[in-house]
């Protein structure tokens, strides 16, 4: 999957890049989302834009489904079905199957229930004490494994992202890795890292946030173990959308009552939710990694985001999305460095598109204020702060420890235009010096 | 809180109902709320209504704060103290205190996570192995105290509802009931069983699925320990609203780090969750139980639910609405039982108001098809089969092994004309034998 080459004609003016834009096939997917004049979203990996579709619909289930239907539309309008239905559009965009995968809660309820899982199926192995992760794995994964290796008695071990295979050994129970790194953008080899994962023994659990919707994934192809992944970023289903979790039929169909149960066993995960039964007794397949009622209106908002993806399938879908995201993020990257060259700025992210996922992140010792100064100007990106116990820990990747601008490319409604624009506006910032005023000293507790 | 005497004056006719309804100081509230014409909804203790608020907030958060917002509404639209913000207007439905309350997830996931907390507390006291619960308890409480016990290697024990004070002993760790019983509608003595279970060593984790906004509730005046809630009940938060977890503040305050960790440690319940530290440290009182990241738009279509009880205020708040549910559930039963007097009704909700909860239960061995001829002449209420096991089990309460027809009595939006008519077209529909008609067969899987 990572063969696909960028189309990358040379690119010498604004001009280009809106002669560019006219011959996109692609370019036409923009006007599915609502996006504010005179911005340039560079956030869509964080946050996805709106789709149009998503405010009528959300005003359909609130006023019919709820308003009118009421308790009724839990058949009436195929509620209950909504987890399952919307997992069957994403498995089309991870290489999984319909069946496969569920949609409920956050992203962080469902890594604990795929590594509790793994682990589960692991407890045969006693000298498998390890959890590995990846030094600089996004937190909450990182939180969620501490927890379940505390509770299990379990180590969590971190390597640099560059040598996750040879931290593999023996005592490794399960590798959980972010797919595309969340701070340098930088992408794991998922088929490879399996085999590796799987020849010294132990189970993957993939977080795909920053791929599904972003790059193509094959988690089939991969022989992959578990997966979860994010709604709100690149799949658009507006912010805190519900997450989704897979898992390889191999596992699931193993996974009967006595084999393994993941410890969230709520209602919904039943096998029979409305006998009310007093005991449980888990769903086949995924669906047992259901839990309690899922929010019909952010379920809804989900199907929308994903139903985008559906709309770009006619100008060659992941593939076509890949390519663009590449050619925009070389784009950008080859301006920044022609445009910002000596201004303080370390690009972070692998120059190899391979194994890049669709951002670009560059280091800049005031990165929060330049971050600033930009989003004034209508170029949003974010900003993430490097970690200074990184350095202290000796980690080979310095990058850990580096403040650092991120840029996202979302091929659905980023134009090349907006990838020269956003370069000329941080030169702009940088040479300026605008980014040095008070006002856009730290204070802010997101972004 | 249980001494509220409810307005009873005579009412013979349904001329006489009507009349109630225009004096009464909460028939304004039914405005706030969109409901179809021609129905009759006693299923608000399942589903609350559509807020008419709520469409309108909807399409704001989804225009303005996401699709122009972006990432900036996380600050500039407080959608970070969301959580925080409808658990202080929350708190006060259940006599807690404005910072006491998370809203986050489901209320399966609070359970997991306050039950999680109240094992850890005892785990100094290792002959405490029980976790005690109510026999016909609702399903998801049993599976998650199922799924605690097993990794806890504790054992989970159902007593009946009447008996749980002789089933407290010094065996028993924690004591989880729900306030109001889905079924029945018994509503147990929240400050007596507390003291009760404190007396025996126990803590006491209550489930206020029933309860919030249906009843007053005094966490604070029963000295509770633990509370976990639904939004998509009495609160009126849509379909799967996200739910609500309490714990008393000596408890949280005891929760350092060393001390207590619930374990779904996602990042939303770290201490700075911003500064994307490597290592768990959970935030200061019950923003700890945070876990990932809440759907904004789920959060503000409860915020708008929660709201309408600001505007029941003025007409007297809880209190006032406690006392228009008893009349109205009274009136009902009360026609109920003249009118269909030898038609295979039996009352399953206690008779005293002060141990009911805001429904009204009959069982009837053609529950299922009664309801369902109801429901097409538009009185929805919801059918609850028994479980057959616990006559087998040897349950005192015989109420548990029957199907029930369930209504439920919302005071913000119920009328008094509509507990008459609910009572007439039972008794039609059980009178002319409507209900025997195939088309009521059993085969739906939700109700």
């Amino acid at each position: 999957m990572d063969a696909i080459a960028p189309a990358s004609p040379p690119v010498a003016s604004r001009e280009d890049c809106l002669a560019l834009d006219r011959v996109d096939p692609l370019a036409a997917l923009r006007d599915e989302f609502s996006l504010p004049d005179g911005i340039v979203y560079l956030d869509g990996n964080s946050l996805g834009a709106l789709p149009r579709r998503t405010a009528a619909r959300l005003a359909q289930v609130a006023a019919r489904e709820w308003g009118e239907g009421l308790i009724r539309s839990w058949n009436d309008a195929g509620w209950i079905d909504l987890s399952q239905r919307i997992g069957d559009k994403i498995a089309a965009l991870i290489g999984a199957r319909a069946g496969e995968v569920s949609v409920a809660d956050s992203t962080s309820l469902n890594l604990f229930k795929a590594l509790s899982a793994a682990v589960a199926l692991q407890r045969d192995a006693p000298r498998r004490r390890v959890i590995l992760s990846e030094r600089g794995n996004f937190p909450t994964d990182l939180y969620i494994a501490e927890s379940i290796a505390a509770s299990h008695e379990l180590v969590l071990r971190l390597a640099d992202g560059a040598h996750i295979d040879e931290a593999l050994s023996d005592e490794v129970a399960v590798l959980m890795l972010t797919h595309v790194n969340y701070r340098s953008g930088r992408m794991h080899r998922l088929a490879a890292t399996t085999r590796a994962a799987h020849a010294a023994g132990a189970l993957v659990v993939w977080d795909l946030a920053h791929s599904a919707g972003a790059v193509p994934v094959d988690l089939h192809g991969a022989d992959a173990d578990f997966a979860v992944g994010c709604g709100y970023k690149y799949l658009n289903g507006g912010p805190g959308a519900p997450a989704f979790v897979w898992a390889h039929p191999r596992l699931t169909d193993r996974m009967d009552r006595e084999q393994l149960r993941q410890p969230l066993s709520g209602w919904l995960g039943h096998a029979a939710p409305f006998d009310f039964a007093p005991s449980y007794r888990p769903a086949n397949g995924i669906a047992r990694f259901v839990c309690g009622t899922p929010s019909v209106l952010a379920m809804s908002a989900l199907d929308c985001g994903v139903d985008v993806f559906a709309a770009a399938e006619p100008a060659g879908g992941m593939a076509a999305l890949r390519a663009k995201s590449i050619a925009l993020s070389e784009l950008f990257i080859a301006r920044v460095e022609a445009r910002c060259a000596g201004m303080g700025l370390t690009l972070v992210t692998p120059r190899d598109s391979s194994m890049r996922g669709s951002q670009a992140s560059f280091a800049h010792a005031d990165g929060y204020r330049v971050m600033q100064a930009l989003i004034e100007r209508g170029v949003i990106g974010d900003f993430r702060a490097g970690e200074p116990s990184a350095a202290r820990d000796g980690a080979a990747d310095t990058s850990l420890a580096a403040d650092l601008l991120r840029f996202g490319f979302t091929p659905l409604y980023t134009r090349y235009v907006d990838a020269w624009d956003a370069a000329e506006q941080l030169h702009d910032v940088l040479k300026s010096g605008a980014w040095r005023d008070d006002r856009f000293a730290r204070r802010g507790k997101v972004t």
